[in-house]
């Protein structure tokens, strides 16, 4: 079940012949998130680093703060449902971790169809006393901001065989690229490379950027925040929601990161 | 609000210099559709065609299953919250059909993060009795797959502007644009087409075929399956699980419709 490439056969037309092969597809599993025998989350994702997208999930939402907080996250035990092998993650948290539950549960109202509740949200995100970042760090100079992509795509193992994922790519000051992780969702690719290093405990990622290799919606700007990553690049266009939860927050936000250009949206005086 | 398109100031960055200039972003707003006093989703959306992706979001998700079963859908009153004016729908049914709420509370633990639980909800569609659709019909040209991109994007107003948007547009066999519309949200873009559709009481669309801008995920091929669409084609990758679904409902599926070349991953007699 931790495949992320599946071979299938397919019938390629190209103008009026057609011919048979193996094409390689993304693969879309349900992964089932618990916490305290409760299920609080499915989500589709491409399986592998699943522990790291279950701790990103927790840990972007707002519902963990701290590392320490989660003393395991295991498989699901087998024989629960068989069909569940691989595809069900159980978190335990420390005792003493309070979780609100009623909370939680208006909470998933309104994130179902992968959103949660814009203008209202912006409010969410100051009362959770998420701190606006600080203006002046880092400094990036643009030539690197130039070659995100080119290194991005380089390393983007999966995408150049399926076509089918998402990436999100942490990278440091000096453009250097730290980790990557890929997912059918876009949220996901984020939520497992936030978790690999809220898991390692160097969250806040004050110091980095992120590019990601679609567009820049509400939701990765959300992510973005609750890691403390002051830059998010990309590599498609922003929304208008976007735009406006990076200024408030001074998010750097930069779209369209392709063939030398890029656009600022939010937090010009990060890049030199 | 019903702005699907904003314009923000930006500095645009070539090579080594950079100007400022009015950039255009496709609009990213939240909207709740409510269903007798209950909010049963809020999701991030373009605004337009809001009605239409009320009725097609309780329709795709098997919530309604007639458009007379529907007696309204309105906006929510002025004053509940200034904010959300003109992004609050509500739904009201005729009296006698039932909801049942704790079926409906159950399915949206499974879909947020944009999803329904995998292999579990190919039964779930199977219990809802969604039946396989016929095989034989339609059969559409190959030449008219070729084209289909080519019309979608002559057709997509806001798409060549900001960059921001998914589009689904649904033809006729003979590959004519019946209809197309466009959100922040692919799953949106979707059920705002098939919600028109189903409002006008064109359901089930037997003799239809979909094209959508991006990829083909598990949901996307579900909620062509509810609208009884024969024939959903991409201009993207599938995924595993998409292809695993068309298979078992004989939905033809088609992925990376471009440049002349297609794939076809599922009920291929229907091409011919």
């Amino acid at each position: 079940m931790t495949r992320s490439i599946l071979t299938v056969p397919v019938q390629k037309v190209e103008g009026p012949s057609s011919t048979s092969f193996q094409d390689l597809l993304a693969v879309e599993e349900p992964l089932e998130i618990r916490l305290a025998d409760r299920t609080i989350s499915i989500t589709m994702r491409t399986p592998g680093n699943d522990f790291e997208l279950a701790a990103g999930f927790l840990f972007t939402e707002g519902i963990v703060q701290d590392a320490h907080q989660i003393r395991d996250i295991r498989w699901a035990k087998a024989g629960e449902n068989p069909r569940q092998a691989g595809n069900s993650v159980t978190v335990e948290l420390e005792p003493g971790v309070d979780i609100d539950f009623e909370r939680l549960t208006r909470h998933f109202y309104t994130t179902s169809s992968c959103g949660v509740c814009g203008k209202a949200s912006i409010e969410a995100l100051e009362m959770q006393a998420c701190p606006a970042l600080p203006r002046d760090a880092p400094r990036v100079d643009r030539a690197i901001v130039h070659r995100l992509p080119e290194v991005l795509r380089s390393q983007q193992a999966v995408f150049d065989r399926t076509g089918g994922l998402h990436a999100a790519a942490l990278f440091n000051a000096a453009g250097e690229l730290l980790l990557l992780r890929e997912d059918v969702g876009r949220h996901n690719a984020l939520d497992k490379l936030i978790g690999a290093e809220f898991l390692a405990k160097h969250t806040p990622l004050h110091q980095n950027l992120i590019l990601v290799s679609g567009r820049a919606s509400f939701e990765l700007v959300q992510k973005a925040l609750m890691a403390g990553i002051p830059i998010l690049a990309a590599v498609g266009a922003p929304s208008s929601l976007a735009v406006e939860t990076a200024r408030r927050f001074n998010i750097t936000l930069i779209g369209f990161v392709r063939n030398e250009r890029f656009n600022i949206y939010s937090g010009a005086s990060r890049i030199q």
